[in-house]
């Protein structure tokens, strides 16, 4: 039977929330990836070292697995002093810009996205080393948002020539041409924007569990991420930006925006690099290249796939909460062995 | 108070279901408008004059109201009879055509829009003078399908510049500017198109009630068509297609597409042309347009708005049947007068 190894995978970009839905999440993300970018949009968010050690501890006690690593992140704001963030760093790995009001509990986020409003959090981020992450969007139109931003990107590249930027979740050809324009510009792309366009979320009958933000695109941008992804462009990383969401609040009416992909992550990785004959590559996109641009040396982690039939589950559920994963009741090609 | 006086309103497309939901939605419309094009796409849709005599009857009942004329409309088949139209043609305003599969209940649709396949039947409608309403979006991205449908109308018009063709809801810049290019094609646009954008139905939380096929478009797309109507550009015409469907199916996961509009056009339609100081305009965008277009001869039927506020029930039901409209619960700065 045709198996594949991924080694140490690394999720760049995800969210654990917090309490019961932290207990039910954490361990589907620790039990097959050796690390994780996790994203401190708590309500309220984390911007002190007492609320991140303690996310830190209560990450650490759900997912009671000593082969993953929790890399948190400081939640953005443009009044960090320098003695701050140079206590803070090693318990950092990088800090998360989100502008206000543009996703799930991002109310407190940046309310100018100027770079004279930014400089006195990124110029201290500049000299000690911290990457910034950034949830790069407009308040514009909903197929344009991530467009109208990379202007704002190319100004703090620009403006801090040292500073490592990471586009997070990126939807656009756009924001893939962008990528080789400046050095200290990267990325991650989830899995979801490599398989899914607008189409999917509203060209049929409307599928709140694929609806997310940034939205998905047209087709020509999936064609751009999927492309890089499977070359494993190396200032591309994998951040599922896995999010979940009750599901009686993604089903209701005024559906929240988020798409829950961690336990099925590896499998339909792996089934699309090998559907696309760039087996090879996978282990780059998944875990090398963010190696690289992050310093990480993760725990060695092999996790064996076969190639062999995996129904999804209908619904993850830990006490009063339940997340229904994408693909749910679908059936993917590739299984994790036990 | 100000007042605003609606002559023998025209809503040139709209879907009355049929048993309880049509007994719920038809009076909803009969009680302020004159008269309507009712579509013809049924299970199974409507294709002999039997069943086009019996849901008139089934409407007629559901009504109750002599100041209202249903028109109904025929169900575009590719191999109907010069015979069969001739003797159906004085119990039809149009024939609608709908792409196979390309909204609720057009299964049975056209699988080729070339103009060769639709030939037989389009020429006999020609020399009979029956007008053809087009459901014109192709199967592409579903932000391009109406653009995309574009070559597809000046085909048809090129082909049969004798035909009367209807471009029906159409929702984008490109359908407005092919208006002006043939002198045989018209359209009809609907309140919600003057009113959303993607924005409303994707851009914040997911909003299933907003949901519709086309899809709503572009904000340069809602500012042409708000522009050709206001100024009741004479060759566009109200068609609210107004769609009910139940509450649990636009509320639940994979929701139906379709707006409720009938029980408050009239009203946001005042609200509308008011606030743009276009009022002088609305009886011609709302009735005369489609009474020169269609050579229809309405009963007089006045109704009077007043400035007083208005809030929208939050669902309309009758025995098993219910409808959530649009605006629901919201207010509405124009009343109707009892």
């Amino acid at each position: 039977m045709q198996s594949f190894v991924i080694n140490s995978a690394l999720d760049m970009h995800l969210h654990l929330r917090d309490e019961d839905m932290l207990k039910l999440v954490a361990p589907l993300t620790s039990n097959t990836f050796s690390g994780a970018l996790i994203m401190p949009n708590l309500v309220p968010p984390i911007t002190t070292k007492e609320a991140l050690l303690s996310y830190k501890e209560r990450i650490k006690e759900a997912t009671k697995e000593d082969l993953f690593d929790a890399h948190l992140t400081l939640f953005f704001q443009n009044n960090y002093s320098y003695e701050f963030l140079n206590d803070i760093k090693n318990d950092i790995i990088a800090i998360k810009l989100y502008p206000a009001g543009i996703t799930t509990n991002s109310d407190t986020g940046v309310a100018s996205m100027d770079v004279e409003n930014l400089r006195p959090t990124l110029e201290s981020m500049s000299k000690l080393g911290i990457p910034l992450c950034i949830h790069g969007e407009t308040n514009g139109f909903v197929m344009d948002r991530e467009a109208e931003f990379m202007p704002i990107y190319e100004s703090i590249a620009k403006a801090f020539p040292d500073l490592k930027i990471i586009m997070e979740h990126i939807t656009t050809k756009d924001a893939i041409e962008l990528l080789d324009k400046y050095d200290n510009l990267h990325a991650t792309v989830t899995l979801h924007h490599l398989l899914i366009t607008l189409d999917d979320v509203a060209g049929g009958m409307l599928n709140p569990h694929l609806f997310c933000k940034p939205i998905a695109k047209r087709p020509r941008d999936k064609r751009a991420l999927l492309k890089a992804a499977l070359k494993a462009h190396p200032k591309l990383m994998f951040g599922s930006d896995s999010a979940p969401h009750p599901k009686h609040k993604k089903e209701a009416c005024g559906c929240a925006a988020g798409v829950f992909t961690s336990p099925i992550a590896l499998q339909v990785l792996t089934q699309l690099f090998e559907e696309h004959n760039c087996l090879d590559n996978l282990n780059s996109f998944i875990s090398l290249n963010a190696q690289k641009i992050y310093n990480l040396s993760p725990k060695t982690k092999m996790i064996k796939l076969i190639k062999k039939d995996f129904v999804v589950p209908e619904i993850y559920e830990y006490n009063n909460e339940n997340v229904v994963p994408m693909y749910a009741g679908e059936k993917l090609s590739w299984s994790l062995v036990d």
